[in-house]
């Protein structure tokens, strides 16, 4: 069997969590990890890895089929999608809602002129959370929808914290509201108001001589981050953040209620319960990219999302197989 | 714009819930329902709609896109999807797991042929439940399964019971175990026998001079139906059970765990909470019945499944309007 050469740009918690990914699939091979910082001072997990300069990816364009790329939405991705899509078929995670259409033309233009697949805005949310809203959409008229997000760590908010004077370390949970959770699954249309629906827990460690009222005040008064939600904080040491809040848990779901018929109610529900959100990332972005592979080979080159993309081509397992075990 | 045309091919329940959903879409309208009986017998929803006899529906294959087949699987389906291939492009929802393979290579045969499409098995089980597995099995490596049905009236378990001597009416509910729910959703990888999975609740009215406790054991030792089962038998009133019995709810939930990376779990869930089953199944049947349409105009002719479709194509609205609001 020819195995799918994958390439990884950028190694963060997304890049380590594709590495570990590609390695459980049965028919890919990690051909390397490509960085914008010294490779001597990457350790990869399977220390076989090679590791080169970024600027080096571009002599690889025969010998990689998919390049996974594991850098940020702000700033990274805008720049990197259309750029390694000349080279490659690629898959990227780009979060930013309110420009993903734009990007998706970006990189459309890119990818049909040099014949190749690129997988956009793929991981959860967007991602997987879309591919459920617009199934819920497609099979209930005029839903009621609603995504919760939680209980996980926000890396954003857990920043935000982190820049207020005084503190010297924080992580931050956001949890959904149960009470906010059985309004939607009952079928409740009332819209709900970003306090009815997430709360955030804060654990935070002072500087030495740091004031624990003023730190808590700039952190709840927080404009957009803070303050509309209700917002409990915890000090606590360092150890103990570093040995209770070190891991990256996330998850949330969407859920759909629409009527059929004269007043029959149907509820639909996508859940994730997920302890390394940077790991079901990375697996997400590696089975997009079998898919953006299969699709290549079928010459379907071209911008896609999660949309576009049959289920069938995520999977290892041949149609027939999957025919036969899982329908 | 062009509406796509439908045709229904059966009156029982699920082409009641096809008729409600047709009327619900802006692109759809529905060109007549097409039945075994005598056509004067059956009264439409709306009633406008024209009724005619199922052999006169070969005369309609310029006039209807789509035809959706809402017969049985144990005998209609099997006929009905191939013969009617011939002549339209089909929706079914076919859920005779042994057999699905059968028959997609004879529905493929015919509508590669006659270039026409032809979604078999959709609905939730086989259908949404399928596509989750599918979706779940690509992202997490070797996960554990499990597939729980309820709270729900199962039609095959009623009938079951209907037929013992002495039972003038029956209606039979399947209720997941919550003790089996927790233990899933916490990844445990011990599979579940069905006794821990499932219980049954029975709702019976005996006919007069019936003998309350031989019903009582003919229905708990029944073999396969309800011997394997924790299952309880309660005597009520023909009054009762049409009252507080006489809607046809149902549900359940795909669950998964696996682990990526070394130890971090994983857990993906879909769940459906459903008031009406045969009203859902057949929104579900509307909304492939327009990929179908779609995947006609593009010359993709064949036999498909849920796994073979994009979500995009599902939705009324076009894929812009969906990347924009739904991604």
């Amino acid at each position: 069997m020819n195995k799918i050469k994958i390439g990884i740009i950028g190694y963060g918690n997304l890049g380590r969590g594709v590495e570990l990914s590609v390695a459980q699939q049965p028919d890919m091979e990690l051909v390397g990890i490509f960085t914008r910082r010294d490779p001597q001072t990457i350790e990869p997990q399977d220390p076989v890895v090679k590791v080169h300069q970024i600027n080096e990816a571009q002599h690889f364009k025969d010998k990689i089929d998919v390049m996974i790329l594991c850098g940020g939405s702000a700033t990274d991705l805008p720049e990197q999608t259309p750029e390694f899509t000349q080279w490659f078929n690629t898959v990227d995670s780009f979060d930013n809602h309110a420009e993903i259409a734009q990007h998706l033309a970006k990189v459309n233009q890119v990818a049909t002129n040099a014949e190749k697949v690129s997988v956009i805005s793929t991981g959860w949310d967007p991602g997987l959370f879309s591919l459920n809203r617009v199934l819920f959409s497609s099979i209930l008229s005029n839903p009621h929808f609603d995504t919760f997000w939680g209980k996980g760590v926000s890396q954003g908010h857990s920043d935000a914290i982190r820049r207020i004077e005084g503190v010297q370390d924080a992580k931050q949970y956001t949890i959904p509201v149960t009470s906010a959770i059985e309004h939607v699954r009952s079928g409740q249309s009332q819209p709900l108001t970003a306090r009815q629906k997430h709360r955030r827990e804060c654990y935070v460690v002072l500087k030495e001589g740091a004031d624990e009222h003023l730190v808590r005040e700039a952190i709840i008064t927080m404009p957009n981050y803070f303050e509309p939600y209700e917002t409990t904080v915890h000090f606590v040491t360092q150890r103990e953040l570093d040995e209770k809040h070190s891991g990256l848990p996330h998850g949330g779901f969407v859920v759909a209620s629409g009527q059929t018929g004269v007043d029959n109610q149907q509820v639909m529900e996508f859940k994730l319960d997920l302890d390394s959100n940077p790991e079901f990332t990375a697996s997400v972005l590696t089975a997009y990219a079998r898919a953006a592979y299969r699709l290549a080979n079928e010459g379907q080159f071209g911008a896609k999302t999660v949309l576009d993309i049959p289920i069938a081509l995520l999977s290892f397992a041949s149609r027939e197989e999957l025919i036969q075990s899982l329908l």
